[in-house]
């Protein structure tokens, strides 16, 4: 299970102030928090400011990379800024994301070929997601057979099959889980990845929500997940659901997780 | 998902003191916190003595069934003990248990049929577990073909697919599962039941991946299980499981849950 850190994104309000104030040491704290913290990936989202985000995104590679060496998830629906950022990175980045959308297959999917890139494709088309199971498989499949057909192999994409909001669509964790179940069988080496928190929009307890779903979506196959690495309980959850999913073997990474205190916190 | 709480049970060394003692007043007070905790079944362990485990089980059902009218579970392995006890209890109870073994079909299954009770099945045979999921089919499919030859129906047995220790046994939770999807699709009105705590013997955290498994067996179709509805924890993931699976309309029943402070405790 691959952690992608989500905290270094520019539609927070307190990153959105860091990289409009090039307040450097906050965005390295945030790197180096989520590098220790086991992150596989650090997200890079320099927020919605079309005219300035290529500059924004690059200053805050060049924070990111001063003080860790894990690879970055470059996080931008826009091309020219994606091919800049590109070119600021030290080791080949992730993109993040590719959809069904003409424009956005046509535009990112040439960056993500040539530059050898992993990308997140997303289970929606032209900014509509479908609300059934049989119309999320359609729009994947359009994805992949686009991505293949730009050079870019199945294990370089990473479905996300979104999780919508469980208190306006009853079925969303269910339909989730069976789209990757049903792309794994069919795609077996396709990976997957998941943003958690919009299940959860608009209730009580949110977290207890984010960490059932997490569970459910591993036993799926669900390896890896956007979600903030310094949430204990759901690194908790994930060293759990591993250890049930019988992928810890004599239950080593358990009971290291556990002397390192993380069923303490 | 309904609960059968687990407290009552004379293996349990207080327990055991409550029935020497005849401590009425204790086993009422266990019975009481788990009826209001929501429990659909109380299970009543007299513990282990054969010379008195009739006069015990009797005992203890008069004291429960005096603050609380929730069916019982008589988890007893004596025929004569059992026999005794079916007729000292107001409604229809639940036998704990049956499994492979051939003396137990033979002896338990007519008490199950003549008395309309529901049963639980552990998939084992002459007091072993099959360690692969092939050999608890094997043996769940005996137990069934024997309740069916008996007159019991399949809709009263619940199949506890045992889920062994994790420690020693590192695709337990894996074959608990896999094996109530078989038993499901096979069989689609047997129920199913499981013990929560065997799965984490020997590690740290235990609750953590009780839990877990709990949320990983409600995605594969268990409806009802064994454990302490005292346990907040417990019962949150239960809410929670049954919101993700699409089974809690409108988010009724979690609403519900935190309005009385399920996920505050």
């Amino acid at each position: 299970m691959k952690i992608i850190g989500e905290k270094i994104n520019g539609t927070r309000k307190r990153v959105a102030q860091a990289i409009a104030e090039r307040d450097a040491e906050f965005i390295k704290d945030l790197a180096r928090k989520q590098a220790e913290a086991g992150s596989a990936w650090l997200d890079v989202n320099a927020g919605t400011h079309p005219d300035r985000e290529a500059d924004d995104l690059v200053w805050l590679i060049e924070a990111i990379q001063s003080v860790t060496e894990i690879p970055l998830s470059l996080d931008s629906a826009n091309p020219q800024a994606l091919n800049i950022a590109v070119k600021a990175v030290n080791k080949t980045p992730m993109i993040n994301s590719i959809s069904g959308e003409p424009e956005r297959l046509e535009q990112i999917l040439p960056i993500v070929a040539e530059n050898d890139c992993e990308v997140i494709a997303l289970a929606m088309d032209e900014k509509k997601i479908p609300e059934t199971f049989d119309k999320r498989m359609e729009v994947i499949e359009k994805v992949l057979v686009a991505a293949r057909a730009a050079g870019v192999a199945d294990d370089k994409v990473y479905v996300d099959p979104l999780a919508m909001t469980i208190a306006t669509m009853n079925q969303s964790a269910v339909i989730a889980c069976d789209t990757i179940r049903a792309v794994h069988a069919k795609y077996p080496n396709v990976h997957f990845t998941m943003g958690l928190s919009n299940i959860s929009f608009g209730l009580p307890a949110r977290k207890q929500v984010n960490r059932g779903l997490l569970i459910l979506a591993m036993q799926a196959g669900l390896d890896s997940a956007i979600l903030d690495p310094l949430d204990y309980e759901l690194q908790a959850a994930i060293v759990t659901a591993d250890l049930l999913l019988g992928k810890d073997r004599h239950c080593l990474n358990y009971l290291k997780a556990s002397r390192k205190g993380l069923f303490d916190q």
